[in-house]
């Protein structure tokens, strides 16, 4: 897109909500930040929102016109026709509280704005700018407190029928696995997100009785992180091994079926467990190859994200130029 | 599409190539279909097709100006880019001996020909004119010999990067399973094609010790095929009983983690097997149900194809339509 007008792009979280100004090509030109403020069901937060984007306008002595458009990733479900959100309840915006961003933010700042759900826009930031190389097919996952994700095939974002494409966590990778809080059983989020992790490290330590520093943790009452395991793993903790190379397991099984469905050409792997770096994506590999075909296995690669937590807001500002 | 001009549908199979002529909404006005003559690693096969068109366009007094396009679904890999086909060894067309049908074809007829894989035109045949009614997201998966499958969403075919995409019967779904021809275990594709089914029976049968016709068939060393086993299950045959119902815990496996990832509209059902009906649906259905989260459970349907064999023809003419 060839213009000098900007967007501006806005990742609203549970605790922070991060701004941008970004040029059309997606280059980040100015960046804030401020608090969520939850109190009262969340009604101040569309507030808050529209008058620090016209504060900042005001500070960089931009004007209205000179934006295509604002996008925002949002916690909860989105209802991409209304321009509403609901269930989002760390923001505690419940079910009987639906907010319209879309209408809202539009008309208090007077720049047509845009929605979509914050796992889909960090997918959209890590396909445009990051990992993902701007390639038409990628898939993000994002291990964090949960495991998200978000499917763009030919280009487009893959919503869905309603809302719910793109739900990689709630992949069932064992039938016979542990309760979710999804209502099944066995999805990928009990056994590789950050708290799924230090589940299965417990199971496992139970069994496990010969040295290891993990297991003596477990056994001392401490409270151990899934960043423990994996840097207690690179330094060959037999315990900590055994449970990489289970979360492993169980990622590559998920990654390689999503791989066989979609072919896409990357599967970016983000989150704050994706930290532990070439080391957690080297286990991952081992059995996403043992789980796709040969023509899959040849062609779809894994990478790790490289935006961090800033995939949020520029992928929120894409948003904009898919919509235009 | 509003155009008097037609579109011509084919189905190129390793015995029989099906031909039809549809109006632009898909309406099928002429059909014929001849014989695939393999001989000579399947060097007759273009120009046989090349001389049924023309030849049928004289004896219909049409001419190539009358039509917007040829569209034709081929076994093998298909390169988009090429226009070209190879490893389709059903047709004697191995690897050394790639194909190049839209050249030829659109030189041979005067028509504009496009291509694409055997199971994504069915996909496209089911999603435009059969069960998918027309949805901009349905999954289709075809349980026959194999376990095919074609994924549309947003409305348009994904074949992502190298044409791997909608390989549902390469999905894993037991890590331990039975050894698969494309080089891993455990794919849906041994389990749940025609002769998948068989070999579950097989193996049920030597752990169960009760009464059953099937088990008698199968000690007596009588040839048995996916649609006994189903017939016989339809009549409360026990050991038929547990092969259908581990055999649709694998499909809800499989199409319940396509479903949490894609939320497509219909999960579209067919292929030889699917002849079973109802019964079969409603067993898979069971285990899809148990396999989505709460969202996808609500919003993502099953059914049954209804185009049979004709899907391929009419799925084939829409990549005219679509490639306008």
């Amino acid at each position: 897109m060839t213009t000098n007008k900007k967007l501006i792009g806005v990742d609203l979280g549970g605790t922070t909500i991060k701004f941008s100004i970004l040029t059309a090509d997606g280059e980040v030109q100015q960046k804030w930040s401020q608090e969520t403020n939850v109190l009262s069901e969340g009604n101040f937060i569309i507030p808050d929102i529209i008058e620090s984007i016209n504060h900042h306008l005001d500070l960089y002595k931009m004007s209205a016109d000179e934006f295509i458009g604002i996008g925002m990733g949002t916690p909860g479900g989105v209802n991409r026709k209304e321009g509403s959100v609901s269930g989002a309840f760390n923001l505690n915006w419940n079910e009987n509280h639906k907010v319209f961003p879309v209408r809202d933010i539009t008309e208090g700042t007077g720049i047509k704005t845009y929605l979509e759900n914050d796992a889909n826009v960090a997918a959209l930031g890590e396909k445009w700018k990051g990992a993902g190389n701007n390639s038409d097919n990628v898939v993000f996952v994002t291990l964090g407190t949960g495991v998200g994700g978000g499917v763009i095939l030919n280009g487009k974002l893959v919503t869905g029928i309603a809302g719910g494409a793109g739900e990689i966590g709630h992949i069932t990778v064992d039938p016979k696995g542990y309760d979710c809080n999804c209502g099944k059983k066995g999805c990928l989020e009990t056994v590789a997100s950050a708290t799924g992790i230090v589940r299965v490290a417990r199971d496992l330590a139970e069994e496990y009785s010969g040295d290891s520093k993990l297991k003596s943790m477990l056994d001392d009452g401490e409270d151990i992180s899934a960043k423990d395991v994996y840097d207690l793993a690179k330094v060959d903790d037999v315990l900590a091994l055994k449970v990489v190379d289970k979360v492993s397991m169980y990622l590559g099984l998920a990654l390689g079926n999503v791989a066989n469905t979609l072919n896409p050409e990357f599967i970016v792997v983000g989150g704050g467990v994706s930290a532990a770096g070439d080391f957690l994506l080297e286990h991952i590999n081992e059995y996403f190859l043992k789980y796709t075909f040969p023509l899959v296995k040849e062609t779809t690669k894994l990478k790790l994200a490289t935006l961090g937590n800033g995939a949020g807001v520029i992928g929120a500002a894409s948003l904009v130029i898919e919509g235009e």
